[in-house]
């Protein structure tokens, strides 16, 4: 029983329910007129929208935890900066401008500056409009733009969803996602797919329905429904729920380690408590972001021991410092390049600064020590065996016994049988390997729909990456985002994969989807997978592989 | 006989002599003092040096031609700017600057503005740097940094190359090269090899020879010796010469075309001249860079004609405009963008831009209706079967028979098999291919020697698209830098190519080496190459395979 039923299309399978909220749209931009009665007043009104701003992404940011955190804070910061307040303030009162015009103005002439500066400067002129739409919102009295704050379970609902609407936003807190325009390669649907949860996307007369309680929502059919009654909530695999006993194992016996991706203490109590058998992934990144300097070598020991301490006696993989100039770092002083994500960034920089790794690797080392637990190191951003075995010399002469490297770059995974006769393991990072094997930028909308982890392409990189594990007999795992993907979880089986590292919110939903299905099934979608022509063909002709058995 | 003797390391193969010219060391930042005893007469000497600056760009320029030529031109407009002079005039009066300081602080102004616009004018920063150093050194009396206008065929001689030492260099002119500094992956190295003649790096006491006029060059042997007596101009291969009858076909009967790069009528004049059997890559942008809006279909089509003129009766691969925020037009109005090489470039801006496409597919049409050139066309940055397929439908709209695609993505070489299902041909841009495979910007010389056209890498995804051309019996041609190389041009007829297209100073050098190989050679040079596990012993296994029939 239903009081309305919408049919859109379903573009992430799955059925869930649950209370709605709705995604604002994106801001127009405010008016130049009319010009103030009063200006001293109206420009009055700029300081304090912009500390109530502030506030808001303040307390966000203490419920927050890790790289989130950072983000927020960093924004919140932006917001409270008097600078841009009294600059807009003068705009008022100069140019009898509107208060909220006069934000947007001020803000425009800081990102021009920022984009000015280049490199990661640059890429703060998104956060610094963030602000600006956010300040602009106070000041006329409308939601602010992108997701708020979500204090349990939501359906999402939106016009369309862009990349900044839903990059502050809590996974774990979706059940599904719906919106009125999209198409099965949009954001909203990589999104979902991604995170497992089901959507429906061009769904006509969704916006039109007003204020609703709640909606159940079903992936498969595309059928959006609004409840008679009370709302449900009901995520999706609900009802079947996950049960998962913490071993990454196929039904039928195969062992795969399901880890966890961590950037901080935080998470890595999160990733234990989640039931990871390790981490796959643990970023360095936090430990140098904050500092002006390089930290000492024992700083670097004693927050890798935070890191490190919850997964004593478990593998843990760290991740050499991946910085460079679209992630630059003071004391490394990068050059500004034209394209930052395509220059010298990741083990690259270490060439020059090899005395910046030696020091890392031995505060790995140390603090391995320390805590017990059993870790290996692999370097970013590799791309042929020479370097692979450069940095596989480096962390053996640190005392660490394994060492790997990142499959990012298609160059690495196009030689991966040569880069596996210099270390001791490889992991696939999909997220960048994507980026580079389709030559579209992981930040920009535009090119996003080429970045769907289920490219046949990109599964076909991974596969000469599996079939070299395969014959030299030593660990490929994968730490993107594509691991987080239930059944492209069980297709990066069937490629080869010996684990999956994820987010500790994946974790459960992975692990018990591994438990349903057999290794052949697994290598039967791979198959399937593979010899389609685009990503759609690939989840679909995976998922029949991979549907029949898991019923019984 | 000879009166000096070094040793170095040989890194690109043959032997040559001929008058040295030395590559001037960059510049050192000009100092801010002694302040100038007076400055009125200080300032007055900045107008004078940058009209002496810009007087010879211009002349450059007329002795240019496509490319190069717009490119100095363009940086004798920067060089005559008045604004620049005049703001550096204002430094040195009020500042007690000397001159040469002061043109460089207002050049920095300029280039800071410049990266503050983002995107193309971000790019421009090294042309305003390059104009800074040119009038600095007119100022200091000192020869300008990077190679001189060469008159005649040369040695050029350098403590080490960079990119931009290079960027205006006429190959045609160049002999050989050889560095105090260098190793067998820098720039010169990489540099030689695609321009075929002979290289030596890491020369020591090259520079303690002082003025000599003339260097015996062995690439193979690394010697370099200064002639006793008068130095003999003898290029790579001279000797033996270029018998080339204008057809490309292998000793033993394989046909393989040999075809020209151009981007101008200048450029197909040449090409013509030089024996090419038809265009194998004819970029449009041309037609477009001058203008602030879309020149109409009629100036287009009278445009494209002019370029398809001396090719009648022969194939011409048309590819459709490459523009996006690297390479931006006024018309398309691009957005900024973190990465412009991973971003809305090539075919992408035809998505939301269909108009523009279906004008110059009208417009060549028209040329080639006009002309009795065989045309054929080719879109840009294709990543996937289905954008070729959208491409090819677009191309057969405008009553062009032949659609094709070039392949530069890694994504469009990893799935040639199905992009072949929707085009009629393909053809491999080598240079791009490898930036996206390596992950490694073309324009940065920090990650150059990842851009090696012969990495192992770079040559098993060119396979794939060969054997892919092979099942389907499709043509797939090279159109980047790789195809120049002789031995490396051996190596992609090895790996499947039916044809190369190059600069037309190539065509001779390329199409007599061709004659001299068996097919077998070929596809054992290529097996050889694949298998190995870097550039230096790819080149070295393919010369291997290559030498021994050659000689006889």
């Amino acid at each position: 029983m239903s009081s309305a039923r919408l049919k859109g299309v379903g573009v992430s399978a799955g059925r869930a329910s649950g209370p709605v909220v709705r995604v604002a749209d994106p801001l127009p931009e405010p008016a130049a007129t009319p010009a103030p009665a009063d200006p001293a007043a109206e420009a009055a009104r700029i300081k304090p929208a912009a500390e109530a701003v502030a506030a808001r992404l303040n307390e966000r940011a203490e419920a927050a935890s890790g790289e989130a955190k950072a983000v927020l804070e960093t924004t919140a910061m932006m917001a409270a900066d008097p600078s841009l307040a009294s600059q807009a303030e003068k705009l008022v009162t100069a140019r009898s401008l509107p208060a909220a015009r006069a934000v947007f103005e001020a803000a425009e002439t800081f990102a021009a500056a920022l984009a000015a500066a280049g490199g990661y400067m640059a890429e703060r002129v998104k956060d610094i409009r963030d602000v600006r739409d956010r300040i602009v919102a106070e000041l006329m009295g409308v939601e602010p733009p992108g997701v708020p704050t979500l204090t349990g379970p939501t359906v999402l609902i939106a016009r369309d969803l862009a990349p900044a609407d839903t990059a502050g936003l809590d996974p774990t807190k979706v059940l599904a996602l719906v919106t009125e325009e999209g198409g099965p390669t949009s954001h909203t649907a990589i999104l979902a797919r991604s995170l497992g949860i089901p959507a429906v996307v061009a769904t006509t007369g969704l916006l039109a329905l007003g204020e609703i309680r709640g909606l159940i929502v079903d992936g498969d059919t595309g059928v959006v429904e609004v409840p008679a009654g009370q709302v449900q909530v009901l995520a999706a695999g609900a009802g079947k729920e996950f049960h998962w006993n913490g071993v990454g194992i196929t039904f039928d016996g195969n062992r795969i380690k399901v880890l966890a991706n961590v950037g901080s203490a935080a998470d890595a109590t999160a990733a234990a408590t989640n039931g990871a058998e390790g981490v796959g992934l643990f970023r360095t990144e936090f430990c140098y972001l904050s500092a002006t300097n390089e930290p000492s070598v024992a700083e670097q020991t004693a927050a890798y021991s935070a890191v490190l301490k919850p997964f004593a006696g478990k593998p843990v993989t760290v991740r050499t410092l991946d910085a460079g100039a679209d992630k630059p770092l003071a004391f490394l002083a990068p050059e500004p390049e034209p394209n930052p994500a395509l220059g010298v960034r990741g083990l690259r920089v270490a060439f020059t600064r090899t005395d910046v790794l030696d020091r890392q690797l031995e505060a790995i080392a140390a603090a391995a020590a320390e805590t017990g637990a059993l870790v290996q190191v692999m370097a970013p951003m590799v791309a042929t065996a020479e370097e692979a075995s450069w940095f596989a010399e480096r962390v053996r002469a640190a005392g660490i016994a394994k060492a790997g490297v990142m499959i990012e770059v298609p160059a690495a995974a196009l030689t991966a049988r040569e880069i596996f006769d210099a270390v001791d393991f490889v992991s696939l990072g999909t997220n960048d390997l994507a980026q580079y094997t389709f030559a579209a930028d992981r930040q920009v909308g535009a090119v996003a729909a080429l970045n769907d982890p289920w490219q046949p392409a990109l599964l076909r990189l991974i596969a000469l990456v599996g079939k070299a594990a395969g014959e030299v007999g030593k660990p490929a795992g994968v730490c993107g985002e594509a691991a987080a993907d239930p059944h492209l979880a069980a297709v990066l089986v069937g490629l080869g994969m010996t684990s999956l590292s994820m987010n500790a919110g994946a974790l459960n939903r992975v692990g018990a989807g591994l438990a349903e299905v057999h290794f052949d099934q697994c290598q039967l979608a791979a198959k399937a997978a593979l010899a389609t022509h685009d990503p759609e063909h690939a989840r679909l002709a995976a998922r029949a592989a991979l549907t029949p058995r898991r019923q019984h």
